[in-house]
């Protein structure tokens, strides 16, 4: 399941509780729009900001509304005893995948990392994700860390997050990391802005935000990618670019947010306190810049 | 509350749950040490690694065992409504002020932090101190916020992180505080490392992790500073340079966790998994290190 698109949809929040009708119909949209899996509850759906009881519940919702398509999910929590907690809630909702970060308040040394992955993935029974989210996590991987963990039982694929600007050095990265990691685990590419670069180096899998609102846009780029077609993932992305400079101003989480609340997606606002959409200037600028984007063109 | 040595002691935990007679003994040696205040379940006391229901019950043992001295605790979550919680039980079992970080998962922006502080202050009943800790919040205040924050209701004291290695920079930041913050906020000083220099700067409480284990030697040279006596305070602090130099390189946690493990005060392992004491070589030195430290000399 870690290959191809991968879309992360908002979780829809009206005053910290689940938007449920809302959020479902995200879900819906997006099963039927042919990605290839479905990441219910990764940071763009704001798994760090709920308890529990909402991530099963969120959790359960995602995997009925997407039907055939696979749904992962984040187990990730600062309490190593409330991970397997969440694997355990999540397996048994029927996701096919999981994601975790190495959350944590105290900085981690990469042996307290490794360690973590260990006793996590000797009890899980689908594929795990390692989620490289250096903004979020505080951890940054080193791809010698990335490829031992690739060995431990029940790691499907690695999301990396920092990533070269110059394609040849990214393209020697990704090709030095597939002929290291264990076999069957993919590499991945999140941070929307570079995921075309990714793609064209060779990275298996696009863990997308903005394909969890405008799908179609992120399976043409995905497929000009697959293709070998880099002059169309190219062009593609450079029409896309406006929206990365409000990814990388703002981070990707507001801007989508506020995104799906110009669209009526969602209620705003959405996002978990305090994190906020954009307001006055910036958001009328966001709206324009919208309208001129190729987001629902085919 | 919010003057001269507060002490951060350990939250000593076994597979996970709180090793209450230790911790309580830890508490009542505190607080018959003269310390003027008890931050029990500060970074060093691992609060972001308990659940809600643990963090009560840490609370309530501490005020007890704290009798006279006035405790404070932690309220930081990255769940907003769970911050409000915290407070509420916090303040239940008679703390007499609290701290808070500005946890995310998503890096804030200074107008959600702000904000965050603004809804939290608007229903305390007691003084909140702001903790400043950008190695674990990732958030990093501006002297400007933090002023602005010290004219919210309740609060009563900034906890600094980042500090200017250079005296006479340490000492203008310190006035320019102390005459721009609110009436009769305090200005302390974390990272025991940089306490002496804090305090010859004008700070006018030192947050300490190595007080929460030996508060005697950190009395002893938060006095000289206070009375002036710079020469003192350097000399005391040149004596426990040996022990700053592992804190920076292992983090104060797990260094003060480790002596305390030695010292037999908990039992190993103490800290939240996956969060590990030294081993090895390490740990080694760490106890010869100790062996000649004026720790408990008067």
């Amino acid at each position: 399941m870690f290959t191809g698109l991968s879309a992360f949809p908002l979780t829809p929040l009206v005053k910290g509780e689940i938007d449920e009708q809302r959020f479902a119909a995200l879900i819906e949209s997006l099963a039927a729009s042919g990605v290839n899996s479905i990441g219910a509850l990764g940071s763009t759906g704001s798994y760090a900001y709920l308890t529990r009881k909402q991530r099963l519940a969120a959790t359960t919702l995602a995997v009925r509304a997407a039907g055939e398509i696979p749904v992962m999910t984040s187990i990730g929590s600062v309490n190593a005893d409330e991970v397997m907690r969440l694997a355990e809630d999540a397996q048994q909702a029927g996701v096919r995948g999981l994601l975790m970060a190495p959350l944590s308040y105290q900085p981690l040394t990469a042996d307290e990392v490794f360690r973590l992955y260990e006793r996590v993935t000797n009890e899980l029974s689908v594929p795990l994700c390692i989620y490289d989210n250096p903004a979020t996590s505080g951890f940054e991987f080193t791809d010698e860390l990335l490829v031992a963990l690739s060995h431990l039982h029940h790691i499907g694929s690695v999301k990396l997050g920092v990533f070269p600007a110059d394609p040849v050095e990214a393209a020697a990265r990704v090709a030095r990391l597939k002929s290291t990691l264990a076999e069957g685990v993919t590499v991945g590419i999140s941070g929307d802005g570079q995921a075309a670069a990714g793609l064209v180096a060779g990275c298996d899998v696009w863990y997308s935000v903005l394909a969890g609102l405008f799908p179609q846009v992120c399976l043409r780029l995905t497929q000009a990618a697959v293709r070998g077609d880099a002059e169309e993932t190219g062009r593609l992305n450079r029409g896309l670019e406006p929206l990365w400079v409000y990814f990388r101003r703002h981070g990707s989480l507001r801007v989508i947010a506020t995104v799906a609340e110009l669209m009526g997606s969602v209620t705003a606002p959405c996002l978990p306190f305090p994190l906020q959409t954009l307001t006055g200037d910036a958001r009328d600028a966001l709206r324009t810049t919208l309208e001129q984007l190729p987001l629902n063109r085919v």
